[in-house]
């Protein structure tokens, strides 16, 4: 049940997507260096097809069922980028999609799941309404669930981006990921100790919603609590799972404040002319917190771009 | 006084301005190229330093001067991005910096300038007195002028965007950049004939401010007017070296209404997660409006991204 995926794992995922996945750009400011006094390399998966890392866990996963477990499509309850993910990758293997998107959840992520010809299945915004919904649709369905984040091939998946961040820039000192459910994290994580064993591993996670912060500091795992955060893909929490592989790989998980998030978003906005979710600006936010003095390359996993655009330039009229 | 930059030119500024600036990455959307039926390569000039291709031509002029020219500083009058590149070009050198800006320009505009150590000189935002307040600042400070687009190292400067889009892609059918005053479609325009010679040239032009369209149609430089767009990088008007060297090499110059800019951006934004601001949309706009079946695999030019984020997140409580 606990299972971790190996640094093996990620490689074979790495070969197993490349040719459905983008490389997506590594990028550098000289502003934020100068800032930092450091040197930051963006591994921007908000370039990332549908947005956002979870294209590659999503794909990892849907690529390796067999033709019986794929005949029937696949499932998910998501909020956010795993449903879209899930979309792309059932619509890339040419199966069906079912999600689960509670109301309002963000436009622009309920559009993605739509533009890539899933099913959207609209519930109540509580987990036990997904839940049932998800279950109601699987028995109707017979197709195949996949989870977020608490599974070894999607962990595996989510590794690959710092695997070529890794190959790009092999000697950064630390990575910095955000954390919710920890896949990504985690993936990062085996990644990195796979290329580099001495690298420092760090999770960024929203103050009011800090289980993993919690789970790490008492050595036990804790849940979510009713906290909540601007960053709206960074509610889940930790599994059985994750926090095993956290607790072997990560040194620290920064909680950063709502407006750390924004100010990173804005720097990430203006400076870099990089739009990212603020879940994906977690990261940055969390070296604008961080604690100690940083080392001199520091990779940042900007995990997303999923933002809604009516906040930007009003709404579009062909929508009313 | 017409003097046009050759091929060599263009080369030339590459090699001299290239480690100074950002080899910005080309994108590619798979949803833009299944909705426009052709391969479309972007250009993203958005993360150039300073936001916009700019810094190309005011470093290729700004390391051309002599000691003794460079001496005295730089100055010129911009609304907008020219001013920001002339900052940073200037800090690059080490040399002072005057910008005389109209009240009213972008903030963010203006913050680039401020950001790179220059001196703002505010007026009234009428070009009279944007001359007459940089010609008091020339006889105040003994400055060299630069200007934004009417001199050969500029246009050469601004070419070695798209020379670096064909070194990538030398197999474009067509590349399509905004017009204003035409520094940067001649330079484009000029590398890429450099290079290929059947290439396509198409420029993008508001309809509200359209007189590359007009002067190219009626074989007559023809001043602006006083129309108006969204497009604020996109309101100056061909020099007659400009207009010489777009007769030459430019097939057409296609007209975008601010609607379809809009469009474009929203589709940048949403789709390719790429903040642009409206007069570096205009090349796709121009796409979306194009009159006639688009061959395989076109270049577009995206200019900058300097947009004000106010617009997107809220005042910042820090500026107040």
């Amino acid at each position: 049940m606990t299972d971790a995926p190996t640094f093996d794992d990620v490689r074979a995922a790495h070969a197993r997507i490349a040719s459905h996945v983008n490389r997506t750009p590594v990028m550098t400011s000289r502003t934020l260096d100068g800032m930092l006094g450091t040197h930051v390399y963006f591994k921007c998966e908000t370039f990332q097809r549908s947005g956002a890392f979870k294209a590659r866990g999503a794909l990892n996963a849907v690529l390796q069922l067999s033709d019986e477990e794929a005949r029937h499509g696949v499932a998910t309850h998501s909020s956010g980028n795993h449903g879209g993910a899930l979309a792309m990758a059932a619509a890339e293997r040419g199966i069906p999609c079912y999600v689960v998107m509670p109301a309002g959840a963000p436009r622009a992520k309920a559009a993605a799941v739509h533009a890539y010809g899933a099913r959207v299945i609209e519930c109540e915004p509580t987990l036990e309404a997904r839940e049932t919904m998800l279950a109601k649709v699987l028995a109707e369905t017979n197709a195949h669930t996949v989870h977020p984040y608490d599974d070894p091939q999607v962990i595996a998946g989510a590794g690959t981006a710092c695997l070529e961040l890794l190959e790009e820039h092999p000697g950064l000192d630390a990575v910095i990921a955000p954390v919710s459910g920890g896949g990504l994290l985690s993936g990062t994580a085996i990644a990195a100790h796979g290329v580099r064993s001495d690298c420092r591993i760090w999770g960024a996670e929203p103050a009011g919603a800090d289980d993993a912060y919690r789970s790490l500091a008492t050595g036990a795992l804790v849940p979510r609590g009713d906290g909540s955060s601007i960053a709206d893909g960074l509610l889940a929490e930790l599994s059985a799972r994750t926090f095993s592989i956290l607790r072997e790989h990560c040194e620290t998980i920064v909680r950063v404040e709502d407006r750390e998030i924004v100010a990173a978003m804005r720097f990430l906005f203006e400076r870099c002319k990089l739009i990212v979710e603020p879940s994906g600006a977690a990261g940055l936010a969390g070296l604008f917190a961080f604690p100690e003095v940083l080392p001199s390359r520091i990779g940042v996993i900007l995990s997303g771009g999923n933002l809604d655009l009516e906040t930007v330039m009003g709404p579009n009229e062909d929508d009313r």
